[in-house]
C-alpha cells in the first residue's frame, strides 16, 4: 500500500508502481509547497502526455460563481507575464502538438500531447499558463462572447444536453446539478476580479498536481516542473488530501420534460448511483456493461437489434466524491417514446429483481478486463488516469489490481448493487417535441 | 516503388515497408481470387486492430440505391449462417474488444480492435460477417427503423448536418452530393433484395481488402484469412484497381440556407479542394493548418480569440479520387453571423491573394509533420491507414516520405494551391433562424 501523498515527505520521491509487463513505472515526487508530480514511463512510445490538473471544478462553486472554473480554464489561454494567447498555441501548435483543457465537476486539467523531445516545451508552457496568468480584465471580456457561443452550441445538441438536465434533475440547485459551463446569466455577471480571484484562491501549490506519461525521465519532469514553478516552491504546505465524502443529498426521482421542436424523443432514466470510492463500483461496472455497454447489451439487443427502435441506446455511469448517478439513454421517434420508455424501465426492473445471469457475469467482467487494458495504450489516458486518482481517490490502483477486482465480482455482489441502485422508482428527463406533463404516471 | 496489388502475383507476399525507427514492417499478399491481406507489425503494444475495407460507398450508388451502402453496413451485423446478430458482437465483447463500422463516400470499412491474443477472434468474427451475411427479409426490416432513426439523431446536430449540406451544394444531386445515409424516402424504398443483390455485387474478393496492424504476424493473419475465406478463394481474378480518377463536376459557387430554429447560426464556407493523389495536397494541408487548424491559425486568432464571436470555428478538407472540398466552418449567434461571415470571406481572399508568411510556412510544416508522427501511434490509426490506402491510392508511401513531401512544401506551392483553391467565389451554407434570401450578396 502505498502512502498517501499528504504523508510524503516534501523533497522525496517514491516509487508508486515497480512497472510490469503491461504498466511502466509509476513514480511521484513532491516538491516544498505542496506541488506533486506523477509520472509513468512508456518507454516503447515516441510520445508523451502532459498536464496539469486543479482539484477545483463546478461543484466549488457557489450560485454566484455558476460557470467560474471553467470560465476561467479559457482564460488561462488568454496570455501570461511571458506569453500571448497566440504564443501559447503557437509555440505546441509548432512542433504538431495539441494543446487543450476541459473542466470538469471535481477538477481542472490543462494538457498537451506532444513528441518525446518537445516534451520540455510543453512542461514550459503549461506551467506558464498555470501560474502566470494575467486574466486581463479586455480578454476576460472578449472570452465571455466565446463561453456563452459554447452554451448556445450545446443548447442545439440536444442529446448531449439531455445528460446535463438529468444531473440537474437529480442534484436539483445544488454544485453537482448545476451546468459546468454556468448559465447566460451567471456568465454575464461573472466579473474579471472575481475570476481572478478564483484563481488565486485555487491555483495554490497543494491544490495542483503535474502528471506524464510516455517517453521520459521521471527526474527530468521533475527538474522542468521545479525551474517552472521555482517562485512558488517554498513552505512547509502539504498536498491536499483526496476529494472524498461530501454530503449531496440526490432529490426524490422525479420526471421532467423541456419541450423542443426536435426530431427525435431524447430520455434519460435512472437515478443516484456510488460515490467514486465505492467498493462496488467494479460490480456496478460489469452491470453496466452487461445492462447498455455495449452492442451485445441487453438495451441494445431488444430496443435497436429486435425492435429497430433506435440508433443510439446506452447505459452509463458518473462518479463524484459523495454520490454518483446511473442513466440510461435512447434517441427515438416521439411517437415510440413511451414504448422505448417502458423497455428501459422493464430491462432496469428486471436486473434490479434478479440481477444478471452467469454467462452475462462472464461475459461483463470480460470487457471491462479488455477494455481497461485497451484503454490504457496510449499516453493521454495513463497521464489522465495519474491525474485524476492523485486529486480524487485515496489510491492509485496497479493494472493488475483493477483486473483482480474486476476478476473477484460474483453475481451476489452484481444482485446486491442492481437492487440498491437500481430497485427503487426512477427519476425519468426528457427533451423532444412534448408538454410538461406528457410522461406523468 | 512498390508494385500496385494488381500487378503483384496471387499467392505471393511482398514487402512494401521494411520498418524503421516509427514505422512497423508493412507487408502485402494477394491470394488467389483477388484478395488482398495488408499487415503492419507494432512489436511494442500488446493489441491489434482488424478490419475488412471493401471498396464500395455511397458514390456508387444510383439515385434508387441510395444509401444501401450504409445500409447493407449495417444488415451484416444482423446475422450470417453461423452467427446471430447478439453472437457477432457478444464473442468479441466478451474478450473486451471493440467491432464497429463504417461507411464512407467511397469505401465501408469493418473492424475491431482486441488484445493481442484475441486477433484469431476478430478475424473470424468480421471475416464471417462479411462472407456470411444473410441479410434475412425480417433483419432488413427492423434495421430500417434504425437507419431512419440514425437520419433524425443527425437533423438534431445541426454543426454536423451543415457539412452534409454544403456537399450537397457543391457536388448537387450527384452520387457525391448524396447523403452516405441516404434519405428517409431513399430508405423507405429499399428492398431486402435490392440490398443483397448489392452485397452479391460488391462484396467480392477482388474489392476487398483485409488489413490489420498491432502486435501480429503477418503470415499468421494470412492463414487466418485463407480459412476464413476459403470457399472464394480461388481463380485468377487480381485485386481491382485503386479508385483513382473519375468525373464529377462540381457546380458553380452558390448560397443555401436552411432555415431552422437553432440557437446557433452554422456557416461552411468554401468550395471544391483537390483529388486525392493531387501532389499539392501536402501545400493545401499546410495552408489549411494555417488558416483553420488549430488554436494558432488565422481564423481561430480572428474569430474567437481576438472577438469572441465563435466557440467552434475551423477549416477542413475532403478528398475523394476525382475532385474534393475545401471548407471554413463557424458556429455563432444568429445576428453575428454577417460579421463572422465577413471575417471569413476576408481570411479566405487573403490567403488566396498573398500565401503564407515564412514563419507560418514553418508552423504550418510543423504542425502536419508532428500531427502526422503523434496520429499514428495507435493499432487503429495504423490499420486505417493501411486500408484507405491499398483500396483509393495509387501507393502507399512510408511515414518517412509523408514527412520529405511535407517538408519539400515552398511558399510558392502554397500560394499557388491558395490561388487555385480559394481564389473564385465561394460557396456558401447555412443552417439557422434564416429566411432563404437573409445572405444573398
Amino acid at each position: 500500500m502505498t502512502l498517501p501523498a499528504r504523508a510524503q515527505e516534501p523533497g522525496t520521491t517514491s516509487t508508486l508502481h515497480p512497472g510490469s509487463d503491461g504498466a511502466g513505472v509509476v513514480r511521484r515526487t513532491v516538491l516544498p509547497g505542496g506541488l506533486r508530480v506523477i509520472t509513468e514511463t512508456m518507454p516503447t512510445v515516441r510520445s508523451a502526455a502532459f498536464g496539469i490538473w486543479a482539484g477545483v471544478g463546478s461543484r466549488d462553486e457557489d450560485p454566484a460563481d455558476a460557470g467560474a472554473s471553467h470560465y476561467l480554464e479559457h482564460s488561462l489561454f488568454k496570455g501570461t507575464t511571458r506569453r500571448t494567447a497566440m504564443e501559447i498555441s503557437a509555440e505546441v501548435e509548432a512542433v504538431g502538438g495539441d494543446i487543450n483543457a476541459f473542466t470538469a465537476k471535481e477538477y481542472t486539467c490543462y494538457h498537451a500531447r506532444v513528441l518525446d523531445r518537445d516534451l520540455p516545451l510543453a512542461v514550459d508552457v503549461i506551467s506558464d499558463m498555470v501560474t502566470g496568468a494575467l486574466n486581463r480584465p479586455e480578454d476576460v471580456e472578449a472570452e465571455r462572447g466565446v463561453i456563452l457561443e459554447e452554451i448556445h452550441m450545446q443548447e442545439d445538441e440536444p442529446g448531449d444536453l439531455v445528460h446535463d438536465e438529468f444531473a440537474a434533475a437529480l442534484f436539483g440547485d445544488t454544485p453537482l446539478g448545476r451546468p459546468i459551463l454556468g448559465t447566460e446569466d451567471s456568465i454575464n455577471a461573472l466579473s474579471r476580479d472575481r475570476i481572478h480571484g478564483y484563481y488565486r484562491h485555487h491555483y495554490v501549490p497543494p491544490n495542483l498536481v503535474v502528471s506524464a506519461a510516455g517517453n521520459l525521465d521521471h527526474d527530468e519532469v521533475v527538474a522542468l516542473t521545479e525551474r517552472a514553478f521555482a517562485a512558488v516552491l517554498h513552505g512547509d504546505a502539504r498536498p491536499a488530501a483526496p476529494r472524498i465524502g461530501g454530503e449531496t443529498v440526490p432529490l426524490g426521482p422525479r420526471t421532467r420534460v423541456i419541450g423542443r421542436d426536435t426530431e427525435q424523443a431524447h430520455l434519460v432514466l435512472g437515478g443516484p448511483g456510488l460515490r467514486r470510492t465505492d467498493e462496488r463500483r467494479f460490480a456496478l461496472g460489469v452491470l453496466s456493461a452487461v445492462l447498455g455497454g455495449g452492442m451485445s447489451s441487453r438495451l441494445f439487443q431488444e430496443i435497436r437489434e429486435r425492435r429497430g427502435l433506435a440508433y443510439s441506446v446506452y447505459s452509463y455511469t458518473s462518479q463524484y466524491a459523495d454520490t454518483g448517478l446511473f442513466g440510461v439513454y435512447a434517441g427515438c421517434q416521439p411517437e415510440k417514446a413511451d414504448e422505448v420508455l417502458a423497455i428501459c424501465r422493464e430491462e432496469v426492473a428486471r436486473v434490479a429483481g434478479h440481477g444478471l445471469t452467469g454467462e452475462e457475469l462472464a461475459r461483463g467482467k470480460g470487457q471491462l478486463r479488455g477494455g481497461t487494458v485497451l484503454g490504457m495504450e496510449d499516453t493521454e489516458s495513463r497521464m489522465n488516469r495519474l491525474g485524476r486518482s492523485e486529486l480524487v481517490y485515496d489510491a492509485l490502483l496497479s493494472v493488475d489490481e483493477i483486473l483482480a477486482r474486476i476478476d473477484a465480482v460474483t453475481l451476489d455482489d452484481v444482485r446486491a448493487v442492481a437492487a440498491d441502485v437500481l430497485g427503487g422508482p426512477q427519476s425519468l428527463t426528457v427533451i423532444g417535441p412534448f408538454g410538461e406533463h406528457d410522461f406523468d404516471l
